[in-house]
């Protein structure tokens, strides 16, 4: 942060603790889903909410924070035991997992790329790498639960990150140091992902046998 | 290893080349038994060997040391080709994959919570780091062989961990540089790990629904 | 790159992008083939990508080239448009992702071997992490398929990458500066994929059991 994109530092900070959070209710609550133990939920918990935050740092090639502030370690706790001690609460949230993963993947697709230009990254891998930092938590989820990633199926998962992050990029390059900015995309986002789990919304699939009847339908 | 913790260098050098080599006998049993060939052995044995410490250093954000030292990497290959061409008598240690993970786990989290203070991380921090370096070799094994990590199913994993590296930090926040220290971190570690293996002790599970007759017993 | 080992610079980046594009190929065809979007297709290309380069900059302790330098990037995700686009005519090379996926093995075993003994790292070091670079795209793309990684199946996979890579450290260590070897190791390491594959040599199998049938044949 020596470096500042000229959005206020602590806004930014705030917004990844939210991410962290967040990304832990999401690992927390699959957990539980699997049916895993305390110990089990508080781990994937903090797995799922610092991933992204720590491949974020090694792609950018700075220490990862994480371990640094403790701030980001307690909310990756804090959401775990929540996670364990709520879980029929956060149930009622109708695929709650699927809720908390879009808002870490809008809150960390901002501070993915605001911390880039803070690194002097430009444009276009800012966006990229702000994308990678919201998909990189529930990717490694996925993996240990051994599904295939979502942002790899058929939902719209990767263009939400790529455009909150280019909300950010946009805005720095404006030299915009508003709040708004961050905020927007995250919110831009959110929304997104949303909407498309809402309305089944997906992206085309190539067809590279498109006769060979290995699933057929209904 | 700059800002020593007062505990004798040369020790932890030990304890984590004695982690390296039986995480990578965990490595090569369970490729061995997942019927791999010889150089799948010695690679998957490598990388679980060695996934702790380069995990551990990326954390800390400072270059993996397996890299500029040959002695990691000696350790992890001996322990690849042991297996290979000991397999049947490893395999007499019943529950091998068990044991030597249980082992590598406690010599681990030691080191680790040992590098982490020498690189002036909190207290806290120092004991999750020294934890998740335990963890990390037998969770990407798992990945690997497309198992659900051990850490994040029913027994008792993580705590040995936390509590091995908790006496680390403990001991050095009481200004102690006897070599006392590390060693029992590293046997509670493994003693606990072991008894909760031998008597099935876990950690209870949250019951999301208690009722929904997804997993009939018997 | 600042201390140079003596090959081309130019060279070595051209290879190092053609290793970047063809891996690209190979993870973009395996994601067609799994039947995934198009996002999905272009960011399995473009993690498989650049997980060699990644882990390689990783592992040496440098900060990684993939976000510095915009021509990874767009090599990456030009194979995963291409993969999306024209799939039929890459499929029409029978076993496409495994031909990509022996190219980028070769291009990435020698251009990681180069970039380590850049880095100072010692011979043997050098020559595992050349190894290790070829190895981890597609080891990224088995596991996010929820594939046990090839190399770590009965086929010749690792062999390979390590002599390829010895070519490379090996000239560097005759003081040689010709393009000739790192080409060489590449050719090595690719023609003896290649032929592995076609004649199904195999490496031998640890047999722990050799009389529990639990494999019968035929």
């Amino acid at each position: 942060m020596d470096v500042p994109t000229g959005f206020d530092p602590t806004f930014i900070l705030a917004l990844n603790l939210a991410g962290t959070f967040v990304f832990g209710l999401s690992g927390g609550l699959a957990a539980v889903r699997a049916r895993l133990d305390l110990f089990g939920v508080v781990v994937l918990s903090g797995v799922v909410a610092l991933a992204g935050g720590i491949t974020r740092d090694l792609l950018i090639g700075t220490p990862p924070a994480t371990f640094r502030d403790w701030r980001y370690l307690a909310a990756a706790g804090a959401a775990g035991v929540v996670c364990f001690f709520a879980s029929r609460l956060l149930e009622r949230v109708q695929r709650g997992v699927l809720l908390f993963d879009a808002l870490g993947l809008g809150l960390f697709c901002v501070t993915g790329a605001t911390k880039a230009l803070d690194f002097e990254i430009g444009p276009l891998p800012a966006v990229l790498l702000g994308a990678i930092t919201g998909i990189g938590g529930g990717m490694l989820r996925d993996v240990l639960l051994r599904e295939v990633p979502t942002v790899l199926r058929h939902e719209l998962y990767a263009i939400p990150a790529l455009l909150g992050a280019a909300v950010v990029v946009a805005a720095q390059r404006a030299d915009s140091t508003s709040p708004v900015f961050p905020a927007l995309g995250a919110v831009v986002c959110v929304a997104l992902r949303l909407i498309g789990l809402r309305y089944g919304v997906s992206v085309p699939t190539a067809r590279g046998r498109p006769d060979d009847g290995e699933e057929p339908d209904g």
